[in-house]
């Protein structure tokens, strides 16, 4: 009936979050601890209006006039200046030819797919991992394979064992790259320590060398920048005889405003003007009225001061969630405290399923508190069994009365559903 | 060499506007009348920031959170009120529901291709057409058919010939739009009649019957609020019989601000769904700052006021331009004078060959000016002859002396190149 739609237009489904963004409208009284979105009070509302008033000052005509496909030069040295700084360590890797600002590190990722690859073909992730993410892939027929994550990264017997799996059955030049979103993780919070990227790194060239094409690394960094405790952690692109099939994408948009949709990423030189090509079909180039933004932003320090006032946030709403959650999740749970991000994982008792029809999810609907179910953030994937007692709850967007009514409300539900 | 790329990834092609812009940064005093910028001057700098004044007093934490993939509800409004009034009637076509909010109507063609188009479909263009539409096919290995255009649009004639033929050869059924510029069109600035919208939407529906599927006749307006003078025409969304495969996309940036990258579509509803999903993949949501921009420059009247100060002032360079055309191209050419859009489209002698390689352009060049050469605004299409004694040149960027300057020098380049 819908065949003059295309395979992807036919194979495209409505985003699982998309219910729940839909229901948390519609509920008056709802408490949505599903929501990715960041934190309102914080939001650089009149910092902002300070940029806008120098950028008409002096950049007016600049910032409302189209821009080039690759971003704005300005923009691409700062950020490549600043993930330098951030990584602390010199290579060609970072140079901002090698820079392309895109909307949103969203739109790169989808835009990675489109330049490497096929349908049928496999991309390594970690499990959990990003679903919407996962839904690029499905719309376009990818298969995803789930590596194990440990709380300092995946677990890398289980990256060796996927690899040579593919390898026995000769899939191995169908693996285009391995996603990561290595700084605290959605949906878990967990980071990636620097010991283990090397090790993926050293793996990765090895199997590269029996596909015959690169692996790449893609370093998805988006909640790099919300870490309100503990070091930074080197970047792949910081191993500097390691890195030369590492992607890295980031984003302004979640440290400093979600209205203002300014990504990147650091490409290696192969595939940069081929991503560049996509980006001119797509949009040719972001809005440079956004990037005169993040430019003003970063120059004036207005960003850092900002990222410091983000921190101090996160870190108090990350503390409250832990505490109700110690004081209302009076039943076995397993769960870390995130020193950055927006998320808790939480691991119910096994018997306690957490999908859209689960008990506990119908029961949290039912007291007006909703959480986004674990099942969804883990590919389908033939060689892996999802668990089914997991669920993500943010502490980005609600303010501090909605974490404790929320987190009292999910442990009264769940309580009453596993007794 | 690069099998690790997908088949886009391999096929796209770097857009030959990218050395005419590389050329024209890189020579300095050189004069590009081939850039499809806008104009510079009237851009509104003040306006905006009045703009951005309003947001932070009003609305600053609304614009700087993340929106909703289909765009702000208010916007989509307002957009619907203004086709709506634009082309004063009042039929289900114009329902905000319809509207999808995209980063400017290019977006919204990749997309389109996206849902409706498989490897060897088919695209019905004018001949010529807007050359970054037809990197979007040749990326995605869809074929087009040129259909002749006159200056009140295509040429019945030749779409019937071209359906008829591609009914004999059993492609109807890979025929999923007509691809229009319909208003002061990207390249010659013609626009099409409303009576042959009319037309063109009956034949449509006849040759829909023996594809078995709709063939969607996609109106791109990108240039319609740059109208300074005659009449508006009303698009076939105004066709409340004939209407129901017709899809019309807009935008904000040309008129207002082409740093503020906002556009639109109406869409029927079978493919609403589809292309919000997508939309979803790629950023889900245009950045909700820059729709609130448009929000306040309409709800304001800056907007409207705007419209009326680039009329005047594209109107008096496009009266410049043709006079200096008159003046210096002491040989044969034909070209309509523009009421609207950015754009002459000039056709030389037969003789003078105007591509990349010919010696007009590269007489231009030495003289230090640049067109585009009409031959890359005609698909490939083995059905179809390309003209190769055509030109664009625009008097949307430059200044007045520019303009003159650059008329003179290329009227002193052709004369050469042909005599």
């Amino acid at each position: 009936m819908n065949q003059y739609l295309s395979k992807i237009g036919r194979r495209i489904k409505e985003p699982p979050i998309s219910w729940l963004m839909k229901t948390a409208i519609e509920t008056p009284g709802l408490i949505s601890l599903a929501a990715g979105f960041t934190d309102s009070l914080t939001l650089p509302v009149e910092e902002t209006f300070l940029i806008t008033k120098n950028i008409y000052k002096k950049a007016g005509k600049i910032a409302l006039q189209y821009g080039s496909t690759e971003g704005d030069i300005n923009l691409r040295q700062l950020t490549s200046d600043r993930i330098k700084m951030l990584d602390n360590v010199e290579n060609p890797s970072y140079l901002p030819e090698r820079v392309l600002i895109t909307n949103g590190s969203q739109q790169f990722l989808y835009m990675l797919v489109e330049a490497l690859c096929e349908e049928e073909d496999i991309i390594l992730v970690e499990a959990p991992t990003y679903f919407v993410f996962l839904g690029i892939l499905q719309s376009h027929n990818i298969a995803a394979r789930n590596i194990k994550l440990d709380p300092d990264g995946i677990n890398i017997d289980s990256l060796k064992a996927t690899l040579d799996c593919l390898d026995k059955n000769g899939e191995l030049q169908k693996v285009k790259f391995f996603y990561s979103v290595s700084y605290f993780q959605n949906p878990t919070s967990y980071s990636t320590a620097e010991n283990k990227k090397r090790e993926i790194l050293k793996i990765l060239k090895y199997y590269e060398k029996k596909a015959g094409h690169p692996i790449y690394y893609v370093e998805d960094t988006a909640y790099r920048e919300l870490r309100f405790a503990g070091q930074d952690i080197p970047s792949g692109l910081s191993f500097t005889n390691l890195n030369n099939h590492v992607i890295y994408t980031g984003t302004y948009s979640k440290p400093f405003a979600t209205g203002i949709r300014v990504g990147y990423a650091f490409l290696p030189p192969e595939i940069y003007q081929v991503i560049k090509r996509i980006k001119g079909n797509h949009d040719f180039g972001t809005a440079n009225y956004l990037q005169q933004i993040i430019v003003e932003a970063i120059k004036s320090g207005i960003y850092a001061k900002h990222l410091k006032i983000i921190a101090k946030r996160y870190s108090e709403k990350a503390n409250l969630m832990g505490k109700e959650i110690k004081n209302n999740f009076d039943f076995p749970v397993h769960y870390i405290t995130p020193t950055g991000g927006l998320y808790f994982w939480v691991a119910l008792p096994d018997k306690a399923k957490t999908g859209f029809k689960s008990r506990v999810f119908q029961q949290a609907l039912k007291k007006k508190v909703i959480y986004v179910p674990g099942e969804i953030c883990y590919a389908d994937d033939p060689y892996f069994k999802k668990p089914t007692n997991e669920l993500r709850i943010s502490f980005g967007y609600s303010e501090e009365t909605d974490i404790s009514a929320g987190i009292k409300r999910l442990g009264d539900a769940i309580r009453e559903s596993i007794s």
